[in-house]
């Protein structure tokens, strides 16, 4: 990195969140971790980590990645919070206000899956990659796609778990457990879903368990569907469930077999190894993203993009 | 309009090709529509179309929305080229070069469905809803996404028609057509695979028959998908299926069912018959397009885009 200015950098998750003041990566100063409870404790802490770097000039544009579902449309009434959320007290959350108002600095805020996203296209595994895109399988399922350094974000952000796939009831009976829609992606592979299915999380299953197969094949059907509508140039799977790290080869080869020779390119057809990935920034794409979403806003202050 | 500058446009379909010399809607000074039969005579009918307007100088861009597959990256070596279609004689044909090469002009050049898409951005029914989904579900199924006036483009051009969706084979057996899926979207859902499973062509089939509730069906799955990962603000839908008119409040309806108050968005929630359209240009999409095409590039010659 040409600049060493520092930024400040919120992962705000379900269970916890993560704060840092960095520059970019092996450019971290401070950090703190805690766990999410009610958001006045939570934003609290997270605004008396950052306090004492913006008072001193040190940091003076924060980014958030947040859990959601978020509003991230500039031009809506509730832009920056969490809506309606199921956990509890955090429905209607305005976020970034609350941050922008007891810091008084300008806060950048999307989605955990999009800043993520930007944080592996920035200086993670995807880094060239335009488009690209970077999914999480785990306490939920959910997508950001990244073109051109931003997040796709249209009628609202897509969020991508929610898909309808081919769930074939002779082979996996179990009902799924979205409760919009049942047996969506999210509602039959998430981490719960798994729990639901089997009695026992996840990372218990032993790998030789033909459920895997079944997981497997319903990522693969997510990520072909991604693939004939969004067509990145790179797809990486973080959360829980890709650390059972067995998974990217099944799901690589279901993916080439479903597609069956229908997108012709090499990236796919030879070096689809390259092409389906776990994150190069391990733990840290969503707070490293969250830096690089601040680093963004601070940029557009000064050469502000049509 | 600002200008009245004239345009080529071709419409260059796998049943027949429309080439127009327009500015616009409104504005059409000359069309002519033949069948397509090999690349050298249907290439050559356009070639000879357009040589009067070029010699004297009143079209200096030609704009050309293609059957497919194409290939639309400008760093590949077969750039404006339609590639391994089951088109007999087509395959590997050089449209962009043939024509360029024979007229001497600029040649745009991008898949049938993206330059409906940009049409009906432009001068029909997705004007000012940024970014807009075209699909027509016709001979085959396919998808334009519109995104500030320019076509999504990543790995490939996505093309949409193959997506990967539920089929209860208790409700349908059929097993579809698709050469490489067999019940993918297309294969379930485009016109050949209702004449197939049903006897006779989709025109035929009354609209009481409960066929139409199984198309309406896989229809609004890949719609749900299409929203879930793309997040439109508006889906033109287009082809010869959707002449069934009645097709498009069953498959509004089914989409809101299925979606189940997930997707908190008006547009969805109490402005679907505004959400989910048929074209604006009538059978105009694609040959208007194609004039748009062919001004942007003019427009970029003058004011390259970063």
């Amino acid at each position: 990195m040409p600049t060493k200015k520092l930024y400040g950098g919120i992962e705000a998750g379900g269970t916890k969140f993560v704060c840092v003041v960095a520059s970019g990566p092996g450019h971290l100063v401070d950090e703190i971790r805690f766990k999410t409870t009610t958001p006045e404790e939570t934003l609290g802490r997270a605004i008396q980590f950052f306090q004492p770097f913006v008072s001193s000039g040190q940091i003076n544009v924060i980014g958030v990645g947040s859990f959601g579902p978020v509003d991230v449309n500039p031009e809506s009434a509730t832009y920056g919070f969490i809506t309606a959320t199921p956990k509890p007290g955090w429905s209607n959350t305005n976020v970034m206000g609350i941050l922008r108002g007891a810091l008084g600095i300008p806060i950048a805020f999307d989605s955990d899956v999009n800043v993520a996203g930007l944080g592996e296209y920035m200086w993670g595994v995807s880094k060239g990659c335009d488009p690209s895109l970077y999914l999480t399988v785990g306490t939920g399922i959910g997508g950001g796609y990244i073109q051109d350094g931003r997040s796709l974000i249209g009628l609202l952000s897509p969020e991508m778990g929610h898909l309808r796939i081919p769930h074939d009831r002779h082979v996996d009976p179990f009902v799924g457990i979205c409760p919009f829609h049942d047996d969506c992606f999210e509602g039959l592979a998430s981490g719960p879903a798994i729990e639901k299915r089997m009695g026992i999380p996840g990372a218990m299953i032993p790998e030789n368990d033909p459920f895997w197969n079944i997981e497997a094949e319903y990522i693969a059907s997510a990520l072909v569907n991604y693939i004939l509508t969004l067509s990145p140039k790179r797809i990486v799977i973080g959360g829980g469930v890709m650390q059972r790290e067995f998974l990217f080869p099944r799901v690589r080869w279901r993916v080439r077999e479903l597609l069956n020779g229908y997108v012709g390119s090499k990236s796919l057809l030879e070096h689809i190894d390259d092409y389906i990935v776990p994150p190069g920034l391990g733990n840290q794409s969503g707070s490293l993203g969250a830096i690089a979403l601040a680093m963004q806003l601070d940029e557009e202050k000064d050469n502000p993009r049509i």
